[in-house]
């Protein structure tokens, strides 16, 4: 089986030997390997590689006529990540492709695979970075000047060239297939659901900026800490998003100049924020700015918020979705709603017809090392993908 | 005066265009350019040097005989540190040296002026590592394996040849000017003052670890994040400390993997604690990390805490101080205590009779950019040292 055999290449690709987790970051080796090991795939089945300067990839089975089908994932990795988020889309197109081939279909209209660059955002920052340039979401002139942690600029690493995609135009739908990142689908019991949209989320920067002192000499009633700041904040976003039903994350952290017999200058953290409607967003990030610059008044430090990356809500096609889920072996697949973004968001808010096939994940687990799926229904997924494929492409 | 000339060479040394603050961490350019700038005005005052592999320097002016009179200081700092802490008691040392001769003063007995590495801890955690191994206070076969944050070990970078200063035979008292950290002096509108003694403190590695999980999908009920229970725990830390009118500070943070969208797995905290007595650190430090750890209970994390460097309550040389505060014009110097550490902590420990001179800072800011002493409370600074070393090597 084809599927199996990718997965076993890819296992070892940017691992990381002791916490077992994936660094693939984007124009690093690892994600360069990935990117030759996909144009080598889709060599061997025959299926034409388009690229952009920046590393976005498609590969077409040319066939028939008229606006194409596209499905696909990432192939890059949050820090320390899990093996399935993004490559399982990937290599599940291709297998899909192979069994589409082995039932006989001539497909209608063309096929195609797309690899978006950046997808996490886990090095310059913009989640979905690659889709949003290839749909004209984010321009060039913008994205160019992102820095990474070192100070490298995007447009040291990436070139321009070659970036409109024209997919709007081109593409007559976007199946993306997904490990889900949550319990739904082991709630139901069910190996695969279809995605009904994604919360509207995003990225903010606190940066939070005091006075460095000597931390024995200087007496607690004297101090401008913003590490305090920092941390009631923090405890803030959690308890707000609690309380509300949401999501509130500080994952990242930055502090000058970090040494541990001095009071910090600055601590720099960024608030990843989730909601199911646009207005519970922007209320719970108002609430947390709200509660960390009153801390902030007490603490003789001060804070100023920067959006970075805001997603709206994401209402994928529904008909779509319908279409895809309805008939099966078994009973119609769960519809369900995500807290995740995916490239799938970026192409649907373009204006492209959209759908989302997640595979069940045992534990709910995601962005971790310990992300899993069973083959089992990993094997399930490249069937379903098969057959959404198969009835898109008639 | 040499003191001014001195003070404009080594201001531009390891500055950061910035901050304005100095990054001068042991054995980079910036602090091996620091050590051949001592060396060459010890050559140009014929003062003999003597060196050890780890980089401590001793400058002789051989006269007279018996047990040496010890000054000096150190020449790094902490990451964007201030100019004054460390350098202002070396180049104080080589000016005193300068009035010494002017006054005509032939010492009875050696005068040493010491330089010590690695007084901050900054880069290899343990302050006053230099000190220490020149007393015998920390051995090589354990120093040699501290590691700095990119995991270089100290042994990679210098070796433990000629660490036995044996400085207790060889010296008979250590004075060590150094600015004041804190605002004592501007309160008692003293230029000059003499330590009584310095706070027992010591630097604490909390680890925190939990779970990563994606930073949208994963409920906040279902989460093990570390980062709370490092928030509540620096929260506690600033209150237990500001009931007790004691310090401490979280000022260095590491947390993984450091991605926006993912639940972190690990937070790693530096906690620098400081009181009046041992027996209120240990109350301090227990308290903290059972604050800490109760909250690791409720977030379904797991803390260690581990000393990586305690150090006793210093009590320096009671005749000393007295010897040299008393009789000046303009009155005695006030007898004062301190919560930074010093060699001269180590140094008195190891049974040397230790005094302080301290120079009065005008904002009471240390290990800061910030940091800073009047010219004239310097030049005065360079009389005082004068005139105690006078007193010491007649």
């Amino acid at each position: 089986m084809s599927f199996e055999r990718m997965w076993r290449d890819l296992a070892p690709v940017g691992r990381d030997a002791r916490s077992g987790g994936y660094f693939r970051q984007p124009w690093t080796t690892p994600e360069t390997e990935l990117r030759a090991w996909f144009a080598e795939e889709c060599a061997a089945r025959g299926l034409e590689l388009e690229t952009d300067g920046l590393g976005n990839q498609v590969a077409w089975w040319r066939s028939g006529e008229g606006r194409a089908v596209l499905t696909g994932s990432h192939l890059d990795s949050v820090l320390d990540g899990g093996a399935y988020d993004g490559p399982l889309g990937v290599a599940s197109a291709l297998a899909a492709v192979d069994e589409l081939r082995e039932r006989g279909v001539t497909p209608a209209r063309p096929l195609g695979i797309g690899v978006f660059v950046e997808e996490e955002g886990s090095r310059f920052g913009r989640a979905c970075l690659g889709s949003r340039l290839a749909v004209g979401a984010t321009t060039w002139e913008e994205a160019r000047e992102l820095r990474d942690r070192d100070g490298v600029a995007l447009g040291d690493v990436a070139d321009g060239a070659d970036l409109d995609w024209r997919l709007a135009e081109r593409v007559g739908c976007f199946v993306e297939l997904h490990v889900e990142q949550g319990r739904d689908l082991v709630d139901r019991n069910a190996a695969i659901g279809v995605a009904s949209g994604i919360w509207p989320h995003g990225r903010y920067r606190f940066d939070v900026t005091g006075q460095a002192n000597h931390a024995g000499t200087t007496r607690m009633e004297d101090r401008e800490d913003p590490m305090l700041t920092f941390a009631m904040t923090a405890l803030a976003a959690n308890k707000q998003a609690r309380l509300a039903g949401q999501r509130a994350t500080f994952g990242r952290l930055d502090v000058a100049p970090n040494g541990t017999n001095a009071v910090p200058s600055r601590v720099t953290a960024w608030l990843d924020a989730r909601c199911d409607t646009a207005e519970a967003l922007e209320e719970l990030v108002g609430e947390i700015t709200r509660l960390g610059t009153e801390r902030a008044g007490r603490d003789g430090t001060a804070l100023t918020v920067t959006a970075e990356s805001v997603s709206g809500t994401v209402d994928f096609d529904p008909d779509l979705a319908r279409r895809l889920a309805a008939d099966h072996e078994g009973g119609d697949w769960p519809i369900i709603p995500t807290a995740a973004g995916h490239d799938a968001g970026i192409l649907s808010a373009a204006g492209i017809p959209t759908a989302m096939i997640f595979v069940r994940n045992p534990t709910g687990v995601s962005h971790s090392p310990e992300e899993h799926a069973e083959t089992a229904d990993c094997l399930a997924g490249v069937h379903a993908l098969a057959d959404s494929l198969e009835r898109l492409l008639a």
